[in-house]
């Protein structure tokens, strides 16, 4: 195709991200129900204690209900079910021990990323905030682009003439893996790399509902 | 261009919807501070009642923060925010009586709409429901994307085998405005009517972003 030049640079090659803040704080249900299974050799034994508490039963897997309720309660919903597609990687519908380490880690890690990016210490990030962290993930996002994105994902909705109301954690996270999702979907069907894609409807809105 | 040839089927012209349930009952602010304030000439008494309750602080006009609390407790923030950006008219950040009626009756008439296709009663929307639904708004959905569908807006993370948990009133309502929206977007940039859009990153974006 003949359009366009500029490419790659539109879509940057997004690091490993990181994981939420408040998750420590949300672990309310010490000394709960479930029983002191043995943890697997070499588990780490805090991380163990932490996958007990939420493993309320004690059968040994974390179900999406006990997930909710103990780790990230009153969590966006739509954040949840993208940490679960993306960690019960069987698929069997539950979170097992070696899954929820990985879920931690991601949680841990982005919650160092949402500090570093919330400069004034506010709690939540702003327009500015989000525009330096797009680009410290490699995007190249225009102006009104951040500022769809700032609307879209602030935690609450944007009324009157001042600036949307920020972007809380939960929803940050699924912000910038929306936009990871996007870019590399945009980037496979864009098979030539000169900066457009063809789709039809079919494929258009499969792109679309498949991002989190 | 030279792809395809159906056209036209697979937008179809949604009508207008309708809107939710429990509305009535979420009005547990009864005798709130508002005090009683004069309804503009001609307006429907028991509308004017819904919208001074909502209206706490009596000051004429809803604030995105009575609307959130007194109308839609606990709905879907996106759906909330989808609203609010439908019926703000005049884009000042509240929502006046005249802007209310429209917001009251949008919803009614999905509740309406909803009961109707919850065939059996459940209080959600499951995948056979929501076919038939998409179908008689006009939509021609292969089954992959209303499985996507069902999924995306789904009222919590699918797990294990069995089928997504169904879909509830607030994020019903926001899975058809997204498919009415990326519909018509589609629609807009396939110009020439062969069912193919080209589309740059941007463009892209844009559209997506733009969908609730």
């Amino acid at each position: 195709m003949s359009h366009a030049s500029s490419h790659g640079s539109y879509y940057g090659g997004a690091q490993q991200y990181g994981a939420p803040p408040h998750a420590q704080a949300q672990y309310p249900q010490y000394g709960g129900h479930g029983y002191a299974r043995q943890p697997p050799a070499g588990a780490d034994p805090v991380l163990w204690g932490h996958f007990s508490r939420v493993d309320q039963d004690g059968s040994g897997s974390i179900t999406v209900t006990e997930l909710r309720t103990a780790l990230i309660n009153d969590w966006d919903l739509d954040t949840v079910k993208m940490l679960m597609n993306m960690f019960d990687t069987d698929r069997n519908g539950t979170i097992t021990f070696s899954e929820f380490v990985g879920l931690w880690n991601y949680i841990k890690e982005w919650q160092n990323c949402y500090r570093m990016f919330d400069r004034d210490g506010s709690g939540t990030i702003d327009g500015h905030e989000l525009a330096s962290a797009m680009r410290s993930f490699g995007y190249n996002l225009s102006p009104m682009i951040l500022s769809l994105i700032e609307q879209k994902y602030a935690s609450g909705p944007t009324g009157g003439y001042g600036p949307p109301p920020g972007i809380n954690f939960d929803r940050f996270v699924r912000a910038c893996v929306v936009v990871k999702t996007l870019s590399e979907s945009f980037q496979r069907a864009d098979s030539d790399q000169d900066g457009w894609v063809q789709l039809n409807y079919e494929d258009f809105m499969r792109i679309v509902l498949t991002a989190p």
